[in-house]
């Protein structure tokens, strides 16, 4: 059977997660319902990440397995039609080798944390990021989030609920930069554990607001404590946007 | 009495635009009910430019005379407390002198177009993004839309219920640009007509398409009818950015 590679955009805000579960709606099962619809077949769907409730997408990638050697181009627009009208989109569908696979074959996994950084409340922006009110330092916090990247154990960055074997990780990227009131977190790594990217920048934000210095943020590391964790920022500013193979 | 200016955002997506308007939600409504329940005092609040239905914006500027003398970062939080949970609010309150008005002192507007040029529908962007499922050549857009800047007779991308005096308007910007998927539409002036900036974008889209010329858009310029404007584009990709005084 031929294999295909999705890319695909979401709205988190509806959805449960990226994973299937009982008497809720995820995005895979969107996905799944659009290619039994279009296909007949009752397929699985296969991402790269298995993003949390209310996160959401600009290049999650997925792969599945269809009994036709659909067109790339007929398989992306009648797998949005069948989507429609919920906010899933397919951005690209190729052709892959049989051994592909999004979720092992990824070699390097980005994503987009948006803090809103002022007191209005959000309007047009609202679920797609973290208002925060009290003034931040984005230098303060690209400093000290220098302190995660590279090889270490993120236990206290990692959701009690996390099913990794291992809580260690290399952090290649963590860069904070502001524009106007948009502080913008980018995050690069082969792999994150279940709820890295929020705890990270939750506890980032303490060192922003001037609660934390860069040596509590160590300290906290260190502990290799979920407990010692900031706080865990809300999904609403949480984009995967891309993944490398 | 002190007056006051305000700088506002919204999600125009639920009201019927700016000006209260009988059977329907305007954002001048919004905001007159929040600072009735705030002060007590029926206001009228005057803004720079009457947002149509379904129009946003980022920088909407406005003024309004107060009994009381409020400090602005009190005022502007209060406000907002009572804008909730509509998608409005205020992004900052200053203290003006009594001859400013928001509409008539203001020099200069600046409007954002967005329009998203993918197969794929839109998720997290849909009513804030017009889709353009066809190839547009932003560089052409960007080539023709110099031909619209300058001083000219605006008729033909008027809305035939555009109530000012003279369709005669200076164009002073009307920058096209893309960055991967978005082509953002840049436009400046003193004033615009009544759906100015929506039929010039709409035009300017047949430019990117082919189906236009740069001279053909001239042409409809030089027309002076409305008959000949390309087509008006959705509200949802605009934007009122910033007002200048």
């Amino acid at each position: 059977m031929p294999r295909f590679k999705l890319t695909l955009e979401y709205d988190g805000a509806p959805f449960s997660g990226w994973q299937r579960q009982a008497n809720a709606v995820s995005v895979q099962e969107a996905v799944e319902a659009a290619l039994l619809a279009l296909t007949g077949e009752d397929v699985h769907v296969q991402a790269a990440g298995r993003t949390d409730a209310g996160v959401h997408a600009s290049g999650q990638t997925a792969h599945v397995d269809l009994a036709r050697d659909w067109r790339c181009d007929v398989l992306r627009d009648a797998l949005n039609a069948w989507l429609r009208p919920q906010p899933v989109a397919a951005l690209a569908a190729e052709r892959v080798a049989p051994d592909f696979n999004a979720r092992f074959s990824a070699v390097r996994r980005h994503y987009l944390y948006r803090i809103v950084n002022r007191r209005a409340p959000l309007t047009f922006e609202r679920g797609r990021a973290w208002l925060v009110r009290r003034r931040l330092d984005a230098r303060a916090m690209h400093d000290a989030a220098q302190r995660l990247v590279g090889f270490h154990d993120f236990s206290t960055f990692r959701d009690s609920e996390c099913q990794a074997n291992s809580p260690l990780r290399t952090l290649e990227r963590f860069d904070v930069s502001r524009e106007d009131d948009v502080i913008a977190c980018r995050v690069s790594a082969r792999s994150f554990l279940h709820s890295q990217v929020r705890s990270m920048v939750g506890s980032l934000e303490h060192v922003g607001s001037g609660r934390w210095r860069a040596a509590d943020l160590v300290d906290a590391l260190e502990a290799r404590d979920r407990r010692r964790c900031g706080q865990v920022a809300p999904p609403d500013g949480l984009f995967l946007t891309q993944v490398d193979y």
